[in-house]
């Protein structure tokens, strides 16, 4: 009975494994979209957000199948189950970011949201937020702890991308308007959101390795408001 | 034994509606604090932010608690007490959205963020997200499905009001420069995801009174890119 619970709770943490490399392969395929003006594949990426929630219903399905099947639930199981069931929301709203990117190139489709001095920043964003993904990814499967704090880094340098944005575009020299002007806006704070849930994700498995939530918890960090 | 569970879900519930009654002042005085440039109204918001927190905090461990005590759990009580632990992340997220507000109006202070052609906007803005946190709160109190599908009818005009406000600030007449079309998209956003998540409030009630989800679930109303 305890071995199945804990085949069950396996087969839940690779599906949220999973979903980390689905919603990284959704922001990746969104970014080159977005930087190089591809509506094919922005479409894809719409169309793929459906998959990502289905995925999340089926997990939270299984989730609740299984604090159903194993009575009494012990309290850190109720725990281990529940934070599961918060991973799979904070992994569809990661999609739903990399929809909204895709989005933004389908908007500006056959023109490019991106001018070209900002595509390095675009580009570095997307970066980060694939190595912080895929870096989610790993920790759900190893539990480590210590590679889990280390995602704040990648989070500091999605922040000082924010700043960089922020700062060329509020500055006197911008020579796009306005529509570029907020679509960047948009779309930085887009990625930062991304990278904030796939810490969020991390921080999840540090509570429940630990007990203890990591920093401040949901202690968003706003760059809108302190990168202008 | 039964009595005793049905006793603390009220009382859950009863948390529940207080919380909306928290974020909706908390969105309230974000706007006063915006409209009137009022520093220490932003920082009251501010400070206030980490009660909500709290009050979450609090109504989780309820949550957690209920569920550890009851063996065994039947599943609707499963889904009841699971489904009011997503509500006070979006409560909570929402007072996030009230701090945001109040944040940009810290951040341009003495200045105000809105120039006066668009303080009617965000104000409705403001009325719109009071009217629907407060609906909210009455439905989680009342469990009325037909009250909280009328829940999207507000929606619908928070959707205008963000399209009124996009076409302003794309307008080729727009007088206030980048630093302002920026804040206004931001703001726009932040009162669109407040009222989201009121309307996510709303269908959870109706899922659990129902077993259906209304619409399609986290489909988020993605104003930015519908506006412009």
């Amino acid at each position: 009975m305890r071995d199945a619970f804990q085949g069950e709770l396996d087969a839940i943490r690779n599906g949220l494994v999973e979903m980390t490399q689905q919603v990284g392969f959704g922001m990746a395929r969104a970014t080159s979209a977005l930087l190089e003006a591809d509506l094919d594949l922005a479409e894809t990426v719409i169309a793929q957000d459906k998959s990502i929630d289905k995925r999340r219903d089926e997990l939270e399905e299984r989730a609740y199948d299984l604090l159903a099947r194993q009575q009494p639930v012990v309290a850190t199981d109720l725990r281990t189950v529940i934070t599961s069931m918060r991973m799979t929301a904070d992994l569809e709203r990661m999609g739903d970011l990399a929809l909204h990117v895709a989005k933004v190139a389908r908007m500006r489709y056959p023109s490019s949201a991106v001018p070209p001095e900002m595509v390095s920043t675009i580009m570095e964003m997307g970066h980060v937020a694939q190595r912080i993904v895929t870096k989610a990814g790993s920790v759900i499967a190893s539990r480590n702890v210590a590679a889990a704090l280390e995602l704040e880094r990648n989070d500091d340098e999605m922040d000082r991308l924010n700043e960089t944005m922020f700062r060329a575009l509020m500055s006197p020299d911008w020579a796009h308007g306005i529509q570029t002007a907020v679509d960047l806006a948009q779309l930085a704070r887009f990625y930062e959101r991304f990278a904030d849930h796939a810490v969020s994700v991390a921080h999840r498995v540090v509570y429940l390795a630990t007990g203890e939530w990591p920093g401040a918890r949901d202690d968003e960090p706003n760059s809108y408001t302190t990168a202008n």
